[in-house]
């Protein structure tokens, strides 16, 4: 058998993460062949693009910035977290360790994580083609007059979205800025997209979720000086009234290695703290 | 070509109803053959399960019914609203028949709405197996102490739901009880489900959507004297320690003829007034 | 100057509780006068309400008991958790030895804390005449129908709850069964009142915070079979159409006696995990 | 008795204001001295400042302009909405017609509405001194990366608000941008402020209502390039690291009079649809 072909990237910047690197390098050059280390924001050089597997090392943010940079090549991520446990980055180095040989081998298999694709068309100043793992979002921005979006999906007009803005999210964004607004949690493997309102005018605007086979078109009705898109929580471009941004299912999926053993609710339970509080005040009386 | 046959059921004790079946009947009968006219809460007769139609005159409770006594014949349901629009109950008078002849002919195609099955076990007392349309929901009920429940989907725990129960809804159900504890809505064609807590202990515990294709049990770790699960917003047995609930999909799929020309999202913008309102106070200035 | 009396409450039942308070009891009775041991739920002895203070052991639900048991005495209220931090039993028992002295002089001013008076009126079947330290709660209850209030602030109508019932919290309760139903956290020294719609068929109604010199009444009028009334969490008194729920600021407030050096602000940062989690997915990109 | 006098102010860019105006001046001189006519959103002209009524066309937005203008003088406020309703400009031309004689006369007594004081310290280049009738916000703005505020009430720490930012509300302003986030409506008499997070990283993280008799500081421990502060919804001024927002209860508070027999409770009611929907779909079955 072949040996097998890694790009090792991480947030070179973050204290630590380079020395974590340096220190692993050799055992990880020992099982298998290393084409590259490199930044993870950085687009990947073309030798590296025929890597089996890429090793990143650092938080959530450093696996969505690896993920954006490897959209095209369909190369799986294996995410070491050197702080806290990651909705993405799921594994310790010991984890890592113990798990490298069968993941090498291919014998876990990765989840195939939807993206998304946005793009800003009826204007000449403004002008976007990104992808996004989590979430495209619109923000009303300075001087923060309620904007006016009308969202159609597939062709068919959902609704007006008057206030401070929106968030379209993946599943695997929806534990992300979407769950902090008030939208709900969206398993990984479902083939759906969450829209979440930011601050509507109409109360009964709530998050609705949607197939991702069609095309979402939100047109900017009437936005601010200020307002922007966002692609993953980054300022991304600049929206003015009559801008259309369209968002549909990318084309190639990002495939993400989870932690053997490790579900996504329990990732969910140690991340949002379920099942052991946060609490509040106990109302049981247990003298009744 | 052969006449089609259909149903027509009704809320019988619904101020009104009965007198619209009775007006309506002869315009039916010369369209097509007329095999029962039936109380929608009734099990429907053997003689009309062969029926190509039924037409159901009420709002979306009597339609609910009306689904639940067919779910195992596949027969399409017209949904007749003899006041104001509903969910399910999309059609006027004028409407139904003005697209008669359509919808009779095969031409309009009904959505397939996907349906719940819930079973009690563990448990002498408690006996359940029921199909619901739009949710099955756990209450903890009097003396109102917060009941333990923990979730489990495809036999991976989700999570342990402390507090004043739970819903489990279909996307039809979404925007019933689900919507107004605070869950999300779901495009009726996604095939997925919606957990929504109700009055959870840990805040951080939000609505999760889940793949419709494993099952979720819910089992009662600590529930009060008065605690029970109810079908569709109706009681529909108790519940005590140690019970568990399983819910999954139900075989058959329950199917909805929609008003031609109208989208889902026109009915949520009539019913939950979006677009034109309810207004909370103005934050814009305009004299900016 | 004369020696300070105490009266010591504890939840009996609960394991440990009955020997901390045999413990202790010597290093108390050194330092005041033990006018009574006794459990937290049932009514206080005669003798026992000459005590200058009142040293309940147990969490919030004992504590909450024995503030109902001393509504109308007076007597300042120490609450000792034996286990993990109250939002009203704040004391470890290390603290409540280490400020013992400076209570029992007098140099720890107690907070007052609203109380709420619940009658039911209009009705043979049901009484009602209750003190409440945290909340009153309307709820649905079987077969599930949605129940149908009106409610009124000081005679003037505030609006129609159709739904699963509300809930009425003072400050003190608002932390509790409120604060899961999405109701704000009010602070303990507000005079004002939070009524939260459960399951509200009106999406835009959201929860309101009134003052409360003015009393609220709550007719049903179109309620369950099994609807009722719960006080403090505990269920009160069943409920039928046509019954009037009158809500006043009791006349007496509870005395609790809060932990020096220790914030209102404190208790929620621990309680309910504030400032350091529980994190959602980091939507921040730190490469950027 | 002496001729009351009035001023006159109105949104004089907005379609038909100017043309009302114009139409009503000589019925309104004919029972006051007009001692000024002039754009809302313009500094009241001195001889103006001796005026017993201030009478203003427009929506909210207008009176929102007039009653920062007004700030120092005390005048009264009279609201009159050219279109829809408002939370403020209750009355119509009508209405206003009807009771101008009563409300002259001194015979309906305006409500006292709390306004803010918010001040930026700290820093050289952000200086705000400004009155809000609505609210004081912080926005994150570009490149949207979480932000971190330290919010402290009377120098005691509530709580890192780490997120979108937060929205320091008072009663009157409870009903506007606050609502569309989440947080809870306050009746207007209360003397209470609200603190909304926007976007919180920290789940439990809720609305909380404090006094408004000691000021709430917020320190930016980590802000965004694009964060800035609003007042009222208009963006005032930018906001640096170590920069700190103090607001304050306004010496001064702003005197709107209300139409005579309309409750605070009738303009939620007509304003939010309460008690006549939005509806979601009937959960009840009628043919239970």
């Amino acid at each position: 058998m072949s040996r097998k072909r890694i790009v090792i990237l991480g947030h070179m910047d973050k204290p630590g993460v380079a020395e974590q690197i340096e220190r692993l390098h050799p055992w990880l050059a020992e099982r298998a062949e290393v084409l590259a280390v490199s930044p993870a924001n950085r687009p990947l050089a073309d030798e590296a693009r025929a890597a089996d597997l890429c090793v990143v090392f650092g938080g959530d943010g450093t696996l969505l910035a690896a993920a954006r940079a490897l959209a095209e090549t369909g190369i799986p991520l294996l995410g070491v977290n050197l702080g806290k446990l990651g909705f993405l980055a799921e594994f310790t180095v010991e984890q890592m360790q113990q798990h490298f040989a069968d993941i090498l081998a291919g014998r876990v298999k990765p989840t195939e994580r939807m993206m998304l694709k946005a793009q800003v068309a009826n204007c000449e100043s403004h002008t976007l083609s990104a992808t996004a793992v989590n979430d495209v979002a619109i923000h009303a921005g300075p001087p923060h007059r309620m904007i006016d979006l009308v969202v159609a999906h597939g062709g068919r007009r959902v609704s007006q979205y008057l206030g401070d803005g929106l968030v379209v999210s993946t599943p695997t964004g929806s534990t992300a800025h979407n769950l902090s607004l008030g939208g709900p949690i969206l398993h990984p493997t479902l083939d759906a997209i969450v829209i979440t309102p930011v601050g509507p005018h109409t109360l009964s605007l709530r998050p609705i979720v949607l197939s991702s086979d069609k095309p979402i078109t939100i047109t900017a009705s009437r936005v601010n000086a200020g307002s922007d898109v966002s692609i993953d929580g980054q300022a991304a471009t600049g929206l003015c009234d009559g801008d259309i941004v369209q968002i549909t299912r990318a084309d190639r999926t990002v495939r993400i290695i989870s932690c053997p053993g490790r579900s996504f609710f329990d990732t969910l339970t140690d991340k949002l703290h379920w099942g052991r509080g946060p609490e509040y005040y106990n109302k049981d009386n247990p003298l009744a």
